[in-house]
């Protein structure tokens, strides 16, 4: 069976991933078994995706009921799960905000630079355009994005790549390259890909205060970050931070592609400026809304919290156990990373983890990151562990 | 209900679409109704997304089936699902290809531009990157596709944009457009949004066979065409060419939101130059590959060619009966177009139209434009038609 996969994949697949010889045929919240029939706790929820566990029932409910009536209309009619979805996300973020839906992470950041490059023109010149990133940060895989990202290695092959894009080696560099071309700045306040580094609260209100009384816009990527992710609706909430531009995508919609990009620069798209022929449709936003009714409900009964706690604790807890295998433990929430003394350990630590039925990912050069469901039972998380931990003793 | 939704949507959502007042909650083929229960001939498919109909049984429940079992994992593992819609696509296509899946048009046609200028490049330089394109084509809407559209009125606010791209103002003029630079040129078959364009088969075949000679990629952007649109499988194969890359996204999913770019060069992507997290999810492929189940029985059962053939007669008789409204009855198999005699007409036409319950488009201009779902009955035709008649006859 998974020979049969494997070799159609091969022969029919574009080789973009260096893929790992699974392949899954169904899960329940944390747990996913293969065509193997072998079990797996899932501390990976598909890079951040799937927050609700695997096979939610209120959000599979949803799905079924929506797609029975209908899955797709243009945005030229207006879609009530599409206006629902925007209202529950802006009054749940507590911002002045308007929503606008796409398809993924990279199309949510290229409406953020579209916002940015649009707020930076004046009487249709375009004055303002650069915008600063950081160094080690991820936006995505369009060629905007791509520039947008700042990691040299991300900048072959495919140019010539839009100017406009500058690199700031730490948040403390940002201000020193604001110049009068400057009109955003575009920030992960918890780099995922680049690591799971958290930014400095204060330094980052700091920057926020800065930018506001320069006129720059602040753009958050929440891509990764969002949607209860670091324990708060936002991680721009925990940062207590209002952001002039947010984007989400990966648990927004519990698996089904979405991209959302939310500005509180309400009047800068007229009809014509940007638009997308799936963005936002009936499956997207009904599953998106369903999604907000199942983690909504968690966060307010406690259980959310309550989670967090017992994954930080269980995982302060392994880090100490082998400080000979790794250097630091960092992130919030479900959003966690154990540095790993160094790149080879790591690579060993997921296959042996692998081997023993736990999924954990690869972040930056030597982080092992730990993505788990939100919704991760106790009994999850302890068989999990347990796991992780055999993985380790035997390497 | 309708006045709800509209306050909702204007509060909540950025102003990128000038909506029409209708809010659709539940449909059948082509079939729709309204929040007020009024009934529509659906002559849209949400352009051209809802190849299969509104509700399709088939595909509600391998969508159904798929996510309560599971709706995404990581592409670092391997999905049966995606390699088999892969396989799929490849061998009813007749072309030697891979596919990489992303989750939008404008994402399929990133990954087209990506695979020209990495074929561009010799020995890690960046050789030739030009992409000439055609005048009134679109290509989405990130702010590389929208430089890759041919339309002055697209470059607007988001500079800079990404240098190379070259606009021919028609296909005789690409020739004398290349230099030792140019590495693509990219064409929709039929000009959707430009307004229903069908280019010249002799004259495609001819850039086909001087693209080759030169060593210059001929990209495909079906986005619109693919999936059987026009008649065949794809427009490439009704025009019998051999494209470098093509791309597709609207029809693949019935609804669920992908993107495919397909190339013959399938060496040209190693691991780590591409990615996209929802690309080729379970959902996303489990839903094409339904799809594709749908559409194949109807293509080879011969209904589809017969309900192409009665569209076309009963849309033409249409035609021959408003010569006075119409000057053009122009496109393929269900991607038709009557060119109204002026922007004005064709306003009142849409408007009347959607009071006597039948949904048709705008594109270009000036073009009427008609997407229906492939699996309209002939009976719906009927109604779509009669009521269109009532339409033109009130103007
Ligand atoms: C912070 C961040 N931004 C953007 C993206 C790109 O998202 P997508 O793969 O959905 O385009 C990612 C994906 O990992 C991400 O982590
Ligand atoms: C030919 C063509 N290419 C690309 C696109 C962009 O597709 P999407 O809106 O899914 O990004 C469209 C959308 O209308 C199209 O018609």
């Amino acid at each position: 069976m998974l020979d049969t996969i494997k070799s159609m994949d091969e022969q029919f697949v574009l080789p973009t991933y260096a893929r790992q010889d699974i392949a899954f045929v169904s899960g329940e919240n944390a747990r996913l078994k293969d065509t193997e029939g072998k079990e797996y706790i899932d501390f990976t929820s598909g890079i951040g995706v799937v927050s609700v566990g695997h096979g939610n029932p209120v959000v599979t409910k949803a799905i079924c009921e929506q797609v029975g009536r209908i899955t797709h209309i243009s945005n030229l009619y207006r879609i009530e799960p599409q206006a629902e979805c925007a209202r529950r996300i802006v009054e749940r973020s507590g911002y002045d905000m308007k929503c606008f839906f796409g398809n993924s992470g990279a199309e949510a950041n290229e409406g953020a630079i579209k916002i940015a490059r649009k707020y930076g023109e004046v009487d249709g010149q375009v004055k303002r355009y650069k915008i600063i990133t950081l160094e080690h940060s991820f936006h995505g895989r369009t060629i905007t994005a791509l520039k947008a990202t700042g990691q040299e290695a991300m900048h072959n092959y495919f140019g010539p790549f839009p100017d406009g894009f500058v690199y700031a080696k730490s948040i403390d560099e940002i201000e020193g390259l604001i110049d009068d071309h400057t009109v955003a700045v575009m920030i992960e306040l918890v780099q995922g890909e680049g690591g799971v580094q958290p930014l400095d609260r204060e330094k980052v209100q700091a920057l926020a205060a800065m930018l506001k009384a320069k006129d720059v816009l602040l753009m958050v990527d929440e891509v990764q970050t969002g949607i209860y992710r670091t324990g708060e609706f936002l991680a721009s909430n925990l940062y207590g931070i209002e952001p002039d531009v947010i984007t989400l995508a990966k648990g927004v919609g519990g698996g089904v592609p979405i991209g959302v990009v939310m500005t509180a620069k309400k009047d800068i798209f007229a009809p014509g400026d940007h638009g997308s022929t799936f963005g936002g449709n009936y499956l997207s936003t009904a599953a998106a809304n369903a999604v907000l009714d199942v983690l909504e409900a968690y966060k307010e009964s406690g259980k959310l919290d309550e989670a967090f706690l017992y994954f930080e604790t269980e995982l302060k807890k392994l880090f100490e156990e082998y400080r000979g295998l790794f250097t630091d433990a960092v992130g919030f929430g479900m959003m966690r990373g154990l540095r790993a003394k160094d790149a080879d350990t790591l690579a060993r630590v997921i296959a042996k983890a692998r081997e023993e039925g736990v999924l954990v990912l690869k972040a930056g050069r030597n982080t092992l990151r730990f993505l788990p469901p939100l919704t991760i039972s106790r009994e999850e998380m302890d068989e999990g562990f347990t796991r992780l931990r055999r993985a380790l003793a035997a390497l």
